[in-house]
């Protein structure tokens, strides 16, 4: 076998056998075949894409390039849910527990923030004192205690992933459906997940600016997935604005316990439903995602979730005292606002917009490694549908100093999109993809 | 400007700007630019091609990497040509000093056997004590004094191309037309070539397997050349069979000193004939190809073009007397024969499969730097249009040992293709292109 050979196959829209994705990124991740003829090979998949069978074959390769989170001892189920990221969607917060709650484990390995889109492990951090590098044994331990616990991926896992997406990044190869496709289910396979819960983002904020390729990922996303084995499905949800009132690491998780406590806003709480009543499905707790939505309503109500929410805070080394003496004036000190420049309706507050404001104030990072501040962010009192009188109130603003705020405050100002007369409602769930 | 944008927009089909392309492969040259990034480019350019200007400035790119040959001080003027290979191809041989006989300088820079096809510089090589590895000034002088000189590359000639080549060639990113174009181009434009003939071959021993890939290479020779200030012509030739009735490395040498004493086989003598006319035209030599034509033909019989290849090899290193003597007897110890296997009528010699066979009788060579046989090869007695009767001699064979031969014959068989009546007469000489 040799990867020239390789190459020149895919390169004419054939068929790659596992034997050969082996041998190219086993070899890779071996250090025995070079970075210049994976770009090559990847851009070939760009153009040629690759088929399911295809796709999976190359997942169970990547797969295998590392170690597995092994959940044997704990009694499942195993369902976790991932967000292929947006602005201000905290969903995964709120999830964790309220899963967790029916008697489902959670075991959730997130990442953090890039570029305009949010990471849960930065908004974690926020909470004084809250680890997000847990041990195997750690994670182990708080998801027998808690029911979910919510870690960073460890070194060893999927490494060919870490090596295939940094070299993805600067050869222009990572906008390929199949590419992301094994990079997302790998790493999810590796994590001890037996069912998952996509909600694949379209939209200004989310990696897929419309619909179409959102659905197309989605598709590969569960066709792959069932092809290995595992149960999934997918939401197909709007990140055209971000979701909830909140953009900001704390401001995010404050926001995330509002929803525990029955006040989320229905934007946020539309979506987390939506996915909560499919993880129920998943979990073997309902029949349906009707059943599984009621079954969730009720978890929420009997405050269950929030006391798991904050047990794990506790587990995972958090303050819960000082987080909750923290909430609701925790801030960056520097603060501003934004104000309807006009009288009318707001059509939408676009959230790429906002999230590229989001790394200027801190709240986000351009690259990786770069620090995030807990406190700098955004609120939103008015967004999309909302009639405005010139001069109302839209946004809040924190930054961590003048400067940042007023780079800032044109972007957002500029975010604000207005309309003659007021759209009709929002579909926030496009479409389920099973 | 960053590596990662240019190839972005190679991927979405834009035309990239000089600037860009000096970045990125001045880049590449200088080590600052890492070869995953190049490869990709490359991929993304087979996928989306390159316009004219694009082409162009790649190649005036790739010709400022290193330096130029100077022929300042000879007066001119300089027309060369250019194969793009095939298998019995000795025309460079003759056209040498066939065009120098008409007062035209031709400063010829060639390659070495790769795969099926064979190499100038082998052939050359086989001549006892013939130089192809000249100094420039060495270079310099022969031209003045023989009006043509043979030699290979120097190490700093469009030392890019190198780079780009040997990573194009395990990255299967070889078969791109602008690629291809600009690594002809810019090593002939630093040659000093200032009029050049190209023969582009189709077919079966071709690098281009099909005329109308053939005929879209020479229309890129030809406009990239043209944007470059040369004056450019192109035939596209056949080379379905091996051109004239010997392949193998002195062998060729022999018959093309026949061609020089008017013994040549006429399909050879047509191609080069026909190159030969377009070469006098560009040399200011003749009004068009007819009247080139002619002279070409005046001056084989004049005897002057013979006397001209026999002081370069002189000029060269060679032994002229000891090159006389070998003629017609210097062969390979180990012969064999391919006799007809039918009666009735050859269809064709397949020229593939004969360079092919080539390659194990050791006439070429599977990779560089591999030696080479100057005494192994073939002679065909009868070629396609022939009628046989089966055991009639179609070809003698000589290999350097009994292995060698056993593993080519069946091969040679192979490449005889029968067809129950003749064909019709071949057309070599397919098209113009200016």
């Amino acid at each position: 076998m040799r990867a020239v050979d390789i190459i020149m196959d895919k390169r004419s829209g054939k068929e790659l056998s596992r034997e050969e994705l082996e041998f190219l990124i086993g070899g890779y991740t071996a250090g025995e075949i070079p970075d210049y003829q994976i770009s090559a090979w990847a851009m070939a998949v760009f153009f040629r894409g690759m088929s399911s069978a295809e796709t999976a074959a190359l997942t169970g390769v990547m797969l295998r390039s590392g170690s597995s989170i092994s959940l044997s001892g704990i009694s499942g189920p195993f369902v976790d849910k991932h967000s292929t990221g947006g602005v201000g969607d905290k969903t995964s917060l709120i999830l964790a527990p309220l899963i967790a709650s029916l008697g489902i484990r959670v075991p959730m390995m997130s990442g953090r923030a890039l570029g305009h889109t949010g990471g849960t492990l930065d908004k974690l951090e926020a909470i004084p004192g809250y680890r997000t590098s847990l041990t195997a044994e750690e994670f182990r331990r708080i998801i027998a205690k808690d029911g979910f616990a919510m870690t960073g991926q460890t070194r060893d896992i999927v490494p060919a992933d870490r090596l295939l997406y940094a070299l993805r990044d600067v050869t222009a190869t990572v906008e390929s459906i199949p590419l992301i496709t094994a990079s997302i289910l790998s790493k999810k396979a590796a994590e001890g997940a037996e069912a998952l819960v996509f909600d694949v983002k379209f939209g200004s904020g989310a990696f897929m600016k419309d619909a179409a390729d959102g659905e197309k990922l989605a598709r590969s996303l569960v066709d792959t997935g069932t092809a290995m084995g595992m149960r999934i499905c997918a939401l197909l949800t709007d990140m055209n604005e971000p979701l909830g009132n909140m953009a900001g690491n704390f401001l995010e998780v404050e926001e995330s316990l509002d929803c525990l406590e029955g006040k989320g806003p229905a934007d946020l709480m539309e979506v987390t439903l939506a996915l909560a009543a499919r993880m129920a499905v998943m979990g073997g707790k309902a029949e349906d995602a009707e059943e599984g939505r009621r079954l969730c309503e009720e978890a929420l109500a009997s405050g269950k979730p929030r006391e798991l929410f904050l047990s794990n805070i506790s587990s995972q080394g958090g303050d819960v005292k000082r987080f909750l003496e923290l909430r609701s004036s925790w801030r960056s000190p520097v603060s501003g606002e934004i104000r309807a420049e006009q009288s009318g309706c707001i059509a939408r507050i676009d959230a790429w917009k906002v999230g590229h404001a989001g790394t200027m104030l801190g709240v986000g990072r351009n690259r990786t490694g770069d620090a995030v501040s807990p406190t700098a962010g955004v609120r939103f009192h008015k967004k999309g549908g909302a009639q405005v009188k010139a001069g109302d109130l839209i946004m809040t603003v924190w930054a961590g100093d003048e400067a940042g705020l007023r780079e800032s405050l044109p972007q957002l100002a500029e975010a604000v999109e207005y309309a003659p007369s007021a759209p009709g409602p929002r579909q926030l769930i496009l479409k389920e993809i099973v």
